[in-house]
Parts: structure tokens; sequence; C-alpha cells
């Protein structure tokens, strides 16, 4: 089902980027407009914004998709009875539905309050929840993406004890397959999977923990005729394996055992790709930062990296 | 109670350094050869042996530590007998014992092998557990060292599900407090404390979890009067903020919190010492490595750098 509605979808998508503006009391604005000036992709982009947010940089206003023509940066603003009670939400639907109708190939997202959205009513628990929901999507993941590290966390954002409930020889398993097949699909290529234990020292034979012996090394030879997989190998050595090399990519268990040694390598920069979607969707690893929002010290560095790869993403599926 | 028996150990400790041997099967013998060969203290050192590990290296055979007088490098040989079942238990339990006895300051420990100490019925998790039993410590921790990041695990070598169970607001305290009089009296200068939170995003006031509400942020509330600490922080940005800051520690939750971290910024280097004990311990941060030893390509710096701050420790407290 979801196979024959990607090829389709292929086959029509036009060749833009979508840029929503993200919460407009975060970064996202600021990042945005420093981002484009800093990089101009060889393809059209719009921003899906509101009249009143980023004055500051030089866009054709569009009133519909039809009148983008060329690499130029385009907004689209939506009305401020579109946009209550909660604009970034509102900013990404719209993206969304451009995505799903093959308007536009790939979504290049800022940072959303959680928070915001949860006091909202929203039941989604961030852009990747809505993503697979409203795409239909059976399996969906995050990968983190750099040139330094790529890691893929099974769980996201899930209370630390609740991890546990979730892994299952069954669910393990269809994450691998679908992981293998998904990055196949979008990159073009093969990927050298390497998988975390769970434990401290993956388990040390049962000794430190037993998720490793009963779930994750089954799991791991179940796919390993099909999947260029290894592991698991202990948590704290994994991430030093896969470090600096370009087709390896750690499968881990929750968000902090990928996230933490993540950003350590990529303090201004990388990138979250959302696997499973009929369409290419980037964003910049970092959050709204309402702290520094309005000052004009934000650094566009992730935002830049998620656009050249949702970018690069497109030019191959075109 | 155990802050006397301190002080008396440092009036009378001799500035003698003992380096275990650790598993013989190990890299233990092969990095303190080329440890010594790299490096020599300005302090007498002892290797804690038997008689058939490591034969090359020049060094002064004692049979009591009487015999030891200047900086030179000595061994002292374990029997047989004494050393069954489990060798590496049996150099610990001397060195330990010369150390508790005030005969040495110090002990550098190599590598063991938790299941051959499990296998052999000793009731100690590792090095850590057996130190704080013998030295009757009330409370101990392991404190991971470098110059580009020091941690301290709240827990360390059970499994992840446990760590939940040990999670308890007066435990916290009493850590924090332990934490911070204990690399006062060992560094003689004070540490500021980044307190990691423990779910993604620091529970993102709740949503993602509660221990941050109902335990972390309490305790640091409640010793931020006597201690430089801050936090509960985003476990994915703490270990960004204490790097390359030279008094900063990071205290988080779990093994591999810390661990993945410490190690993807120190993959040949790095110190673990112990709080909490009457003498100084330190002991690199990797393990046995029975894959790569007798090959003689074991990196001896962790080794080193444990030598170096057992060292530099010690001629604070003689």
């Amino acid at each position: 089902m979801r196979k024959s509605r990607i090829t389709k979808l292929k086959a029509n998508i036009r060749p833009i980027i979508g840029l929503t503006l993200g919460d407009p009391e975060g970064i996202g604005p600021e990042i945005i407009q420093k981002g484009l000036a800093a990089y101009r992709p060889a393809v059209p982009v719009v921003i899906v914004g509101g009249p009143t947010c980023m004055p500051d940089l030089a866009t054709i206003h569009i009133r519909s998709l039809d009148e983008v023509s060329s690499a130029n940066i385009y907004k689209y603003d939506l009305s401020p009875t579109a946009t209550a009670p909660e604009p970034s939400f509102a900013f990404l639907k719209c993206a969304t539905e451009w995505a799903l109708a093959g308007q536009i190939g790939a979504v290049v997202t800022a940072p959303i309050s959680k928070a915001k959205w949860a006091k909202s009513g929203l039941p989604y628990r961030g852009h990747t929840d809505f993503l697979a929901w409203i795409s239909g999507a059976t399996q969906s993941a995050m990968l983190f993406y750099s040139s330094r590290l790529k890691v893929i966390p099974f769980t996201v954002h899930v209370p630390l004890r609740e991890v546990f409930g979730h892994l299952d020889f069954r669910a393990v398993v269809r994450f691998l397959r679908f992981v293998d097949e998904d990055m196949r699909r979008l990159f073009g290529g093969s990927f050298r999977f390497l998988v975390s234990g769970l434990n401290p020292h993956a388990g040390e034979d049962g000794w430190l923990g037993h998720e490793e012996i009963d779930i994750l090394r089954p799991a791991v030879e179940a796919v390993k005729s099909t999947v260029d997989i290894h592991g698991p190998f202990s948590p704290d050595v994994v991430f030093q394996k896969a470090q600096e090399d370009g087709r390896a990519v750690v499968v881990c268990w929750y968000h902090d055992q990928g996230l933490i040694p993540f950003k350590l390598l990529n303090a201004l920069n990388g990138v979250n790709l959302t696997l499973g979607l009929p369409f290419i969707r980037t964003s910049p690893v970092h959050g709204t930062a309402f702290d520094i929002a309005g000052k004009g010290i934000a650094d566009p560095g992730s935002w830049i990296d998620a656009l050249r790869l949702a970018e690069r993403l497109l030019s191959r599926s075109v």
C-alpha cells in the first residue's frame, strides 16, 4: 500500500522545497533568514508563515503554488484566522498537505514548542508524530544525520522508564527491516547498521541486563541475511566505531543514547530526517531556543544542513 | 568516622603507588609494560602480580615493602597458591590491604573480568564494589576524569531498568553532597556541578517524564546553598556545556549517559577515579580487551593517565 503511493508521488512531484517557519517566537524565523542569506538552493523554496513574520528577507509573495516558476525564495502567508490557535502547527499542516498532494517534494521544518502544542490540545508529541499520522505511515523513524555520525533511535519522545515497554522482538525486527529499506529508498545506496546494546556493556552476557540476549541479539540474527547489520555492541563503544564512517548508522534504543553522542559531535550542525514518509522531510536538530530568540545570535548551521540534505535527496527522487 | 580515618592515613602513608596487574590474560600486563616504558613517575611504584607475568620489564623484585627505597619500578609476586582461583582479585586484595594500612598511598588498577569474578563466586560487581566494601566506605562513586570532560554517574553497573529503583530524593541529595565534599578533599579545590536530567529534554516540564520534577530539581535546590550546582539540564546538552571546562563535572544517572560522551571524547585516554576511599585509586577506563590481548597493539594512554593522576593526587596528600 505505502509502496505504490510513494511510487506514484515520485512520478509527479514538483522539485520545490517548503520551509515552515516553526514557532514565530523561537529562533525559526531568524535561522531561515540567515540560512537563505548564506545558502541559496538550486530549486525554488517556499516559506510558509504569516504576514507579520520575517520582514527582513527579499521574497516573492505568492497566493498559490502555481505562481512558483524558478529557483527563487517565495513566501506564502497564512491568514491570522488560519494560524490560530497555534501558528507553528498551521504552517506545518499547510506544507504537509502540499507535499502529500505532490505540489512540493520536500519540507524543511523549523522548531516548534511541544509544550505549546500540548496546551493547544494538539494530540501529537511533535513533528514526526503528526507527519506519520497524516501520511498514513505504518512505520516512521528519526534519522539523525551528519557526515561525522548517523544514528536512529528506536524510541524518541517517551520517558526513559517507558522504553522497556516498547522493546519487543517482533517490533525490533520490523524496525530494523524498515530502516534498512527506507534508507535505500531515500539515499539510493546501502548502509552498514551497527546495533547498540541497551544495558551497560551490552548486558555483559546477562550479568548487567537481559534485553540483549532476549530481544536484540535474536533480532539482529533474524534480519542479517538481508541487512548489513552488526552487534549488539556496548553502547559506550558503538558510537566510536561508527564515527567518521560515512556508511555506518548506529541503531539505538532511546532518545539520549543517540542524541548525546550526536549533539556532542555536531554542536551547531546535523540534520533530523524522517524515515517512512511519502515525501522528504528534514529539520535542524535544535529546539525553539526561546532563551536566545530575538537576540540575533542563533546559528543557522543545522538548518542549512537540513536544507542541503532535502535538496540532495529531492534531486535523486525527481 | 570516615573523616578521622582519612586524616590519620594522610599523616602516615608512604608516597608509593601500587600497580595491580589485572587479569593476566587481558591487556593489563602489556599496558603496564608499555606505560612504564613511556612514563616514569617521580615516586616508587610496586607492581603486584605473579612470577609468570611480565618478564619484559626491568624491575626490582621485593618480598616486602620495606625493601622499597627510591623512585624505581619494584615487583612483588604473589605465590600461585595465593592467586588461586582468581589472580586479578588476589593482586587487588594485596594492594588494597597495603593501602588501607598506609604502606602505600595510591593504587592504580588494571582491568579485570567481571565475568571471571562472578564465575569464581566473588560477590563484587567490580573493583569499585570491592574497594568500597573492604574500606568500609559509607558511600563511593566513579569519577570519569579527563581534561576534556569529567562525569560522575549515580548508578553504574546495574541493568538500565533497575536505575529507577535507585533514584530517591534522599539518596540523590546525599550523593550530591558526597561528590562535592570528596572532590574537594582529593583535588583541594571546588568544582562546578552540572546535573543532567534523566529523561529526554530533562522531562520537558513533565511531558516526557517526572523524575526531574519529583526528585532531581528538588535535590539540586536542597544542596545549592553549599554546593556550586546547576540543572537539571537536558541530557543531550549538558555534556556540551561541560566540555573543555576544567572545573565542570557532569552528574548523571546511569552508566551510558556518562560513558557514551566520555568515551567518545576520550577514545584512548581518560581515568576512572574512585571517590569515597581512604586512599587514592585510579584505573584506565577500558576493559580487559581479551580480543587484542597478546597481540602487542594495546594502547597504554588511559593507564598512563591513571598513573599520572594518582601521582598528582598523591603529591597533594602526603
